[in-house]
């Protein structure tokens, strides 16, 4: 058992520090941001700092420009650079490209790689993935799949609607979940297909109003009306899409952990500024245990979240596939992380509630942290199961 | 001890649940609302539907167009107007008009009920309270007080900068908290002002960026320079300022109590409707506990919270101060309420992220209650403080 | 709406309190108590005393001895008497007494009335309530019931296993819930059965060691076998067993309630009076707010129980059922009980540990609140699934 | 960034959990234990198994007859000899001894271990630390040390009561801490002491009844009458006792973390293993998800526990004095320990409340660690003022 983070990416963890602190919060205010997210045009200049002070897309292997981190290299860098909402994006490896960028990894074949993978790795362009589905299709039950294919001469036609895609707007392709029209009700056979977000038959329907705002493209209801997919953009092989979402999402949600680690990081800092400096009955606020058992509080969070994190990727690096560990990875820092944000706006009391610090942002900001990838109600669940299954110790 | 609500109130509450249903909720996503709430226009539009219904301002005495309800009955109605966000508004019940005519029947001389209350009443006008500052001014310490007030000829001279100060952009007047700036340090004299907002010296600085947004007018920052006020605009008697924050706190508080609650039904409602009707995992989400109970648990705060305020309005209604017990009510039901709709949003799960229903709008607009009338860390630092007094029982 | 207590009660109130701050606490200490509760001349001398003083069996109507207390009323004595864990076996108002003696003043008839409540209500014998049984038989399900009757001539034979029988040890009867033999698995026709305890084929297996000491008897496991009860002991009318354990239920519940609430208020007052003397770090320990909120928190818990129990007992008043008050009753006061005995207990720390005050005593006493007459799982189960079938409001 | 443990330290824990399952687990219910502990008899022969199995003083150097454990050694075994509330008696690992044999390891001179700490270490005698004082002395101040000393020729003079101090029943010493009485006010100067209990001047006034029930020789009050210290009994250098008090407390704390884990997984497995097989309302407990989330949350509570007392266990190793991470964990763990033994009482019900189960005890074992080496609050109050002196990050 070690815990020492080894020096060079102690050194790489500075450098985006200082990367994040000295060129991406000041853009934090930058106009170009709707509650659909950074413009492209903002986004692509956050990528092009990124690029020249050479961290774009650390997690890509050297070949698709990368650093080759590992697990728990990400785990390291991934926090450094979610202390700002928007220094995830600025390194692409913000959700969903970041978790699509792994499963083509593993499982594209290398035409796929070279038409999506690499200028997606390159933040050339933008992605989606498809998945959820709005009621009474596919939420947190993937077995109730309601999007469908059909087997035709060349490819496939797929037809249904998904809700809550990330970045639909604006992304140039688009990996989709559907079902064999065939298969039977409840034990669906599923499938991912790939598919550019330009072709006929794709429809982004609306964008939701969300409570969180820093996606760019905003969560879309998008619709497949006999959208025909190549054979050959299938991706992987058919009947394997419930397998694939599985080496996706252990990993998408510990970089979700990871970041958002980050972010709370940010807001304990904000409010532990604030509390040392504002005086209130005779001395700073922090001085009140009443406020400063908050902030230990965050203290005791942040240091859990952190340890189960850098554990999880652990496994991962090791081979595992990590599905019970980033189960309860998810779980703890999910609602560790909103304890956190939560609060560092009640330490700032009034302030909190406005947008004259960061705080109120990342409230909104990390709200669904608790709902999607998986709500607490379903992890906790998946680990009963496991207990209920297992041989006692 | 008796619980029971008499038949006329009861009946007052099945109009105010109709209006609010038939007339007010059908209103919510009309366009005339903006992140600083909803336009005057719009404001006049709900408030003359309340008028047609003969529920306009409902605590106001008969002689000023209302219907005279105690505390006791204000807890019932305006829960029920609270059902929808613009109910309160509606009615002419919203904070901090509602708190403002309360202190202004209570205090005010007959020349300035006429001139302020009564249009306020028929909700011709709107107002503001200035009471809070910026660090380092009064936040939940009211002795840091820096707004300062001097006598001049024919009355006061007020200098100073207010924020937060929900309403201010389109009220007609001010209640302004003052110190004399002779009093010492720590232990400021105060005093309360009627000023019109078109004033000379009164500038709205500008409207902060908040959390909630229903609030017409916005949450602003407000300066005074070297406002002249006349002597027979003070509000009651100079020096008293503490005095009155007290006669309008406690009510105030436990208004706020009572509309929140109707908004946490709400939520309530629309997440048991949901975990009705959505299926997962082979039955009504309503039917696995992990859902079931965060439900129940919000029927638990429901019940305790109506009981709370109940109790609290009928201490005002004997004639109490109820200082303690509405200190109480506000930790009790400000946490309980965010409990509520935290648990709501949950089970309501991607969908309750999304504006496609009003969960997400109320957990925004309801988090700062857990920080304005003083947040609950004052609240229990009073209650200890109260307990380290008294002999023990 | 009205909160107030009506003079005579104040003024009962008041004469419960002395009497047991006089003559029950001085004697907590008492040597004639061992883990499985005081012994009987020690309960009889308790007794006694509340017999001199007036205040034994209060809530029997006068015919019985008793001051006919209805629900509210005895929520202000019990509490009253629940400050000392010994009161409310003075005032014979103790579990499983109390709840035998309501079942048999509703159900029995007035033979049995003479021969078991008469002598039970004046605190001459004890009695206990034979309904839970050992995995897998009926425990907070019910319909698991595994105690079986069948008819004979002239009556009934009784048979099977009961624990947790609280009390049996030196109970001069029992009231025993068994289901017809006949009656098919899973809905079981059940009855319930008046027996005294010296009768052949009624055996006390053993007296559990359980982390509660105060229940005079102690919890046993009691078997019947081959029981004979005549036809005229049936209590009520054969095949009534689960609507009387109803009626046993609701009331049995919040009379625990209110009990537990004293004892709640008692370890509060001890935490209280300690953390103003203490001192730590320069301050009465009651000034640093870790621990001045600990007992704020107390004081809204406390608060909240007093409410709902109140409320609870006003609907059973009016004649209600109460099932869905009790059962929220139940659960809000278990946990939020629980919660104060355990904070009083922090607050003392080291000597909270040690039987040098009576919190150690309360909280061992306590815990299995949480867990009887319901466990809290069990209650917000029936609590969500009330709320499952109910219309939405 | 490495989780794994070593291979022998596997094949260790291996054989420990063996030891304790075979040797240990089947003594828990000796009859040679009391309130106030196993008897001397009970202990020596619990060693004596240990001994034999090669597993006793496993954290001493082998010179000691240890196997030389480091921190994260033995945060791997201990907490595989808590599993049994005997198995760290057993292993001669349990507090008061384990600290004071890491203290004297690290502060005595070699003529002191050789006396004291060699037959310690071989379990041949027992000891205890004398530090905490009953109100108004050192508590959770330890500023407030009311035990004095002053110099005489040849030697010291102490005087003082000490309470809470475990195991001195039967304890062959003391290490006793006081302060120099010349020293001032609020800061005193205080220094070790070494003394053997049969000195003159000792005396044990009474053995506390405590909530706790497993240390043998119990909680007792201690009072030192002008008690003769040679100056060769001084614990390495007078005036450093403060500086040796946290020599011992970081990882005694951190070892409570270890063996309670231990305890906690036990209850949790028992609780485990009864809601598998009890049925309730159509299934067994643990697919109720009101059962199977409370037995999911222990997962993710003792998962987080394992991470934070490892990475604690690796401070240490490292050298550092790990006050802040140890405090951390103090916090972390005795909260998340009490969480899991609360649940798994309450998963058991009715049967949880009885010592029926090995649970019951447990609970009632564990309470006191929230309190013992720093209350939660004293913690949180440290992490804070670490805050709110630290540079923010």
């Amino acid at each position: 058992m070690d815990f020492s983070i080894p020096d060079d990416l102690q050194a790489l963890k500075g450098r985006v520090g200082a990367f994040i602190r000295d060129e991406i919060i000041p853009c934090e205010n930058d106009p170009r941001q709707s509650p659909h997210g950074p413009s492209d045009a903002f986004r692509r200049e956050l990528n092009a700092r990124a690029r020249a002070a050479g961290l774009l897309a650390p997690h890509m292997p050297a070949g698709l420009g990368g650093l080759g981190l590992d697990h728990r290299g990400k785990a390291v860098v991934f926090e450094a650079a979610g202390y700002s909402l928007l220094g995830p994006l600025a390194l692409n490896i913000a959700a969903p490209d970041e978790g699509n960028m792994h499963l083509l990894e593993q499982v594209a074949d290398e035409r796929q790689k070279r038409r999506w993978l690499a200028p997606l790795a390159m933040a050339e362009t933008r992605s989606c993935f498809a998945m959820t589905e709005p009621s009474p299709g596919a939420g947190a039950d993937p077995s109730a799949l309601l999007t469908r294919y059909r087997k035709v001469a060349g490819g496939y036609v797929v037809s249904g609607t998904k809700w809550l895609i990330s970045g639909a707007t604006g992304a140039a392709f688009c990996i989709i979940m559907a079902r064999d029209e065939a298969s039977p009700e409840g034990e669906p056979k599923a499938t991912m297909f790939l598919a550019d977000m330009d072709r006929p038959g794709i429809v982004i329907e609306r964008t939701l109003d969300t409570i969180d705002q820093s996606f760019p493209g905003g969560h879309c209801v998008v619709s497949f009306h006999d959208l025909f997919v190549p054979e050959e953009d299938v991706l992987g092989r058919e009947g394997e899409g419930f397998r694939y979402a599985q080496v996706r999402l252990a990993p998408a949600r510990l970089t979700h952990c990871m970041r958002w680690l980050g972010a709370a990081q940010r807001a304990h800092d904000v409010a532990t500024a604030y509390a040392r400096q504002r005086r209130a009955f005779g001395r700073a606020l922090i001085d009140h245990e009443g406020v400063g058992f908050q902030l230990a509080d965050n203290e005791l969070d942040l240091h859990t979240c952190r340890l189960v994190v850098a554990h999880t990727a652990w496994v991962l690096d090791r081979g595992g596939k990590g599905r019970h560990e980033s189960s309860m990875a998810k779980v703890i820092c999910s609602e560790a992380i909103w304890r956190i944000v939560d609060r560092s706006l009640q330490v700032l009391g009034g302030l909190g509630t406005t947008g004259d610090t960061v705080v109120e942002r990342i409230f909104r900001e990390v709200r669904p942290f608790r709902i999607y990838d998986g709500p607490s109600e379903v992890h906790r669940w998946s680990i009963a199961r496991k207990l209920a299954r297992e041989a006692v110790q």
